[in-house]
């Protein structure tokens, strides 16, 4: 069975297709985590309507969490979480000339009454939005959160071997690297 | 009679009163260019349905301009212009520790299709979007076009006076100033 | 009964007891919205073994949620997020020169793996950590997503009264204001 | 007929050649809705007296909006509002190792007397500029505003035709994406 | 005899009374190394043509170089430098929200062609901005240059004693400052 | 015996005595590890060849490490470092509008082949570079490396008592902070 | 005969040769307008003694005006500035993540007494450089003054002359631009 | 025998691997001193047991100074600070769309009582933790201090060297560069 599915508990949105690329790694790490999804592009200024709709309506469809990723004057997450009491999550994206300050800032600095929970600009941002909704998920679903702490272990072990390979690599290529 | 009423042709939109002493730098500036026009309090975050409708109806009900102001986040430019196709126009306000860079950048950084024309951080800025709205409605409105072009004549002279000032003060204290 | 109770849900930390006027903000929240906390000081720098024992038995002892403010070279959030698969909360504290920059960005731009959620710079910020700590509680607790809708509310109606007492007082003071 | 017209509503300047790239797409947008333009190249610093002089007869001639646009210290918008009462817009152009940041702080922070609209970064916001002189010429253009609301309903639909494509292709390659 | 003369070698210009606290540091420099000056409020914006005949006019008035002070969208250096072949010197104001980081990027990011000599935000600057045009002046003046020398070495003096007395008082306090 | 002596380890350089405030925390640090000081005033652009030849001399007198402190356009130590194989250590003044952003910068971008280490902005900064030679120094002073592990356990400990503080404070004041 | 002589008026430093490219344009103006000049590299942190050096002999060899031009922690004009009072005149590269900006603030933000003029980051700035110090020279030289006058006609030609090219090109391409 | 030894002296310790081609700058140099050093990954947040333990075992080791490298949110150096009295070196590394200036901040803003010596962003930073670490080591190390000043000559040297060369294509090619 697929995590993207007909019982979504994240929604990730994002203001323009030309923000995939991006929020596809909210995507896969959330179909590595087990935790079914949903995507949609809305735009906040483009498609108002739709989006205010669109987070009304999402709680009652038993979404848990909200991600939402676009670039420049960033308002998509905020706009969200304007209607609805979920978590909202950000990912800003550095798609203008000024490398996503733009974009985090647009986010991040949401007035008292409306949080947006906002992560890194970018890939990273969006693999940790992924986890973001796990670990929100997890607080009321204990399988889940064992698959988080799997997945946490995973990366120490992951640093464990990069550094083994590493000393590997310096002690073969000593000659090399330290001419 | 008075600028501000029942037949507004500026809508000057507010996201909280904290951001009146700013504001109202708009309404005195229109009071002068005698450009009718009312004043509103609502949030993009807090009342977002208010302000989407607001902004649907502000054409219908006779309004040339929409300016919006705000800190932080400031969104509610944007969420104006995705709902009129009036011309909105933003003044940033710094009410954050960021100095209003995060207001402006928020305001300006708009994606094609959803115009906002953003002004200078705090009172300039406020004073400059009452201005440009009469620039806009003068586009149509040979009178006030020469109320404009007055008020120009008077920046002009109000430089020529001050510069006559200053070479009075110069040379009455010149000690004073120069020792 | 007080929400700040020997079975919290959500764990206040900050750096120092100078970031407490901050702090207490989230506090105050989530008195309003009856999710019970804990606050606690330790630091990601001068008590980083003290930190880390905590943060790795937070979920053990029923904690959901973990808020950690600090300013400057802002790592306790990031340093917290390290030990715990509970969802992390940053609240950015400006107390340095460079306005809250530092702490924002050593606080938000976390790498793949390990999240976490930023607010804003502040009180704001803090405020809203309250609400994000309760909306992901929310996620499994129908009453207390009752209380958020029900605040969601009590923002919307504030903004309207606040824009009726404007309309009250820019009648009353006409000649005040736009003289 | 064409746009580009000797009757021209719009009047596009630009401080050097190498802005015609980004400017094109304010000239593209005014076309589409069918503004009839000018496109003229004259710099603030290297032709002051030409374009103090364009800036001064542009309303005898018709024209309703001036875009400006250039990169570094953009002075052109400033220098040309100095010298009218039409409603003048900044395009900022990122021509600099600094991103536009540079060309957006010298053109909008304006003093109060002489406002600029300011536009986004680079395409975008010439996109944009030209939407926003039809919005200002729509005030008083019954047709032009229709074609504004029939180009605002075009960028909702396009959103959602990218979602429904999104939902196919998601559907289709859930196999790619999500291993 | 006073340095403020009918024949000012160098012209200090200011955007508006307001600068002149800052301003008035140019001028106490230029009177100290005995340089003859003239000051002059021109604004950029709101009187252009006074501004562009006054800097047309400089150099056949005697003036060898001319010194540009003001904030936010500082234009003014650029302006004048743009109608004259003198060295044009810049000191940015720090008066909006922004620390003058928006005058300085305003003044410094010139296009190639027509030069302005930027000198440090505020008062540093104007000191420095005296000191600048005296150089400029001394190339062709043995006396002046011979002044600018003293002047070196009063810098380096005023360290010396400086250095002296905080030694001094280290000495004497010691136990005040060491506890 | 007072650290502040004839034999001093570490010299405290400052380009002002504007600077004493801030760099006098250095020295106060330097007191309570027991390593003995000096404290100079000499200023990289005022009296350059003096500042050369202090550095230059500094390791014959048995200096072990620089610390150089100042503002805006930061060069000193920078300046030392050019002269010296001592550490260098670098605390960015914020004295000007730029809130200490220029110091950083101007002190930190070094080329590669001189470094300098930098502090952070201001007083913790000057606190940290005592701490910090008092490191460089222990790396061959088994006492003071002892005397900084007990300082460290000092900050575990304050951290501690801080918390006991605020846990007591929060039961005794329950009902002032929460209502 | 050629610029680069014996006899240099403008002496051109770099603090490496990887700045060659970028100084180059400040020697093309200056052979364009007919200033000798020379060219050296020297750094003020890899042979600090030999830049002191060589500043402190420029304006008895008859140089007039010194540019300085490097990256990063951009020291070399301030270093350079220390030594004389020639006017230095600083071109800041943006060869590091940061595009220039701290090789801006290093150079520009100089305490009072010692000026440093500023050019734009880049090569605007190098040719910036050329002009402004043949402007400096000129305010001795009538001759050049000329050729600068001359030079500025030459500036605004061309701007008419793209104007034209313009205008001729958006005729014969009409459709291809306008489609 | 190889610097790369059993008895390391610095410890060079990155975030990833993908940190490595700048670290290996800081490897180079050391091997170029003689220093002998080890290089380790260690992640402050997916292995922060392993960090923590790393860091505290670290002067026990005989190791005598850690460079930190990363990118981002850098808490590393911070964390490793936090665990030992050694002096730690950063290199904040430019691997996000902010151009390094997130690590910088989250590197240099560090409290009172835990001081982080931060280099410049990048390769010249990581060059300069080699030398840096070598200059800590050689205040108790004369022959390490002799090779300093060696290394101090040949960066002079190169200096020279790339003058005379400059100076010797300029004359070859004239007639090129001065067209």
């Amino acid at each position: 069975m697929k995590a993207m599915s007909d019982k979504p508990l994240v929604s990730i949105v994002m203001g323009s297709d030309s923000d995939l690329p991006i929020m596809t790694e909210t995507a896969r790490m959330l179909e590595k985590l087990q935790v079914p999804y949903e995507m949609e592009i809305s735009s906040a200024h483009r498609s108002p309507a739709r989006t205010a709709a669109y987070a009304r309506k999402a709680a009652g469809r038993g979404i848990k969490a909200i991600v939402a990723g676009a670039g420049g004057a960033f308002h998509l997450a905020g706009v969200i979480a304007a209607e609805t009491t979920l978590p909202v999550i950000a990912v800003p994206i550095a798609n203008s000339s000024l490398g996503g300050m733009d974009a985090l800032l647009a986010a991040v600095q949401m007035p008292g009454g409306v949080p947006v929970g906002v992560m890194a600009i970018g890939k990273a941002g969006a693999v940790n939005a992924g986890i973001f909704c796990a670990q929100i998920i997890a607080t009321a679903d204990a399988a889940l959160s064992g698959r988080l702490a799997k997945y946490k272990e995973e990366l120490a072990q992951a640093v464990e071997e990069k550094s083994t390979r590493l000393k590997a690599e310096l002690l073969a290529n000593a000659n090399d690297i330290m001419e």
